[in-house]
């Protein structure tokens, strides 16, 4: 799989049908994913918990911490889509609208270099 | 924006463009973008924290707590996408493969209606 | 130990201790501190996250999940006041403030029942 | 109020009565009350998200930022007062029963300094 041709409905379908395969989507509320959600971003800190920022750089760089990492993310992501699967978002049309809030709230020329 | 034709390189390109014009891949590390995401997704809890699964349900249903949901839903994949970028993580191939290890470990004859 | 005899000084002198014998205090500054804190509120979610309201309260009554959730919060109680050692914070100072905030807040009679 | 007189039930006390004159009991069940613990750790850590370790020092000795974090350290505090008052914990012998085991998994001479 390639982020270049998949494309965010590819994902949905992927999801939906492993949580659909399972019956899951009976525990699929707003709530409970909102916290399962918070868990695994969670679970992605706890790598980086004790650690400077140089140190967590490295982290990424090195095989097996990376690996870690790049699976917790695969699980925030896999939740975010169930989520937009059981309720019917358009991710794309959610992100983009957010983005536009975002770049009047955060204008570039303000911006630029802090926050 | 629709999600049958956004590909996920669409959004990561999307997203990227926001932090350049901002220069804030300097903020961007991975202990600080683990910290972000936590903390949208306690964002999107502090909606449902109160509530009933029930109520929880409804909430996604009314225009407004509907609206602010996928407001911080979109910060989620937004923050999601940010991590992927500064660390050229493979969106995808990362779904892909902690699915693999999620059907090894959750069989779906075994696992059929319950967690 | 009781709770009717234990101050919060006792509390605080019990984890630095613990702290100062590791030389872990270097380790112990606001940012790392606020993640681990929020790492086990999500471990504590964790436990609840798939159950409705009355099977988290039959979890309560259970003495292997009622065990994981007492080290939960024991772990939450542990972060908060190292956090409260390294910076020197009155907690019950802290918490009688913030009451006080909360009594103007959320009025008794206004908010009585409902949130 | 003070640290060194101040015993764990005599915030016990001041925390179910807060709770009692509102009836809120009914919403602190088990499950809510984890997810309004994370919420609040999520509030202390966006106080410190972009920043450096040392920026961090810096903000917990600036006024304004430290009576944030202060708020915010008291409602984790509150919240999980909360939760061991609608379930019966014995705070201090949690925190001792934890802090053993603790001890036993990290033995201070091979963990001095390290983690």
């Amino acid at each position: 799989m390639d982020d270049k041709s998949t494309t965010i409905k590819d994902l949905k379908n992927f999801v939906e049908d492993f949580v659909k395969e399972r019956s899951w989507s009976q525990f699929h509320n707003a709530k409970n994913l909102s916290m399962a959600l918070t868990i695994e971003a969670g679970e992605l800190m706890d790598i980086f918990k004790w650690n400077t920022l140089e140190e967590c750089d490295l982290k990424m760089s090195e095989k097996s911490s990376r690996g870690e990492a790049i699976d917790e993310l695969a699980d925030i992501f896999i939740y975010a889509i169930a989520f937009a699967n059981r309720n019917h978002i358009n991710i794309s049309q959610a992100i983009n609208q957010k983005m536009l809030k975002n770049r009047i709230k955060y204008p570039a020329d303000k911006y630029k270099g802090h926050f």
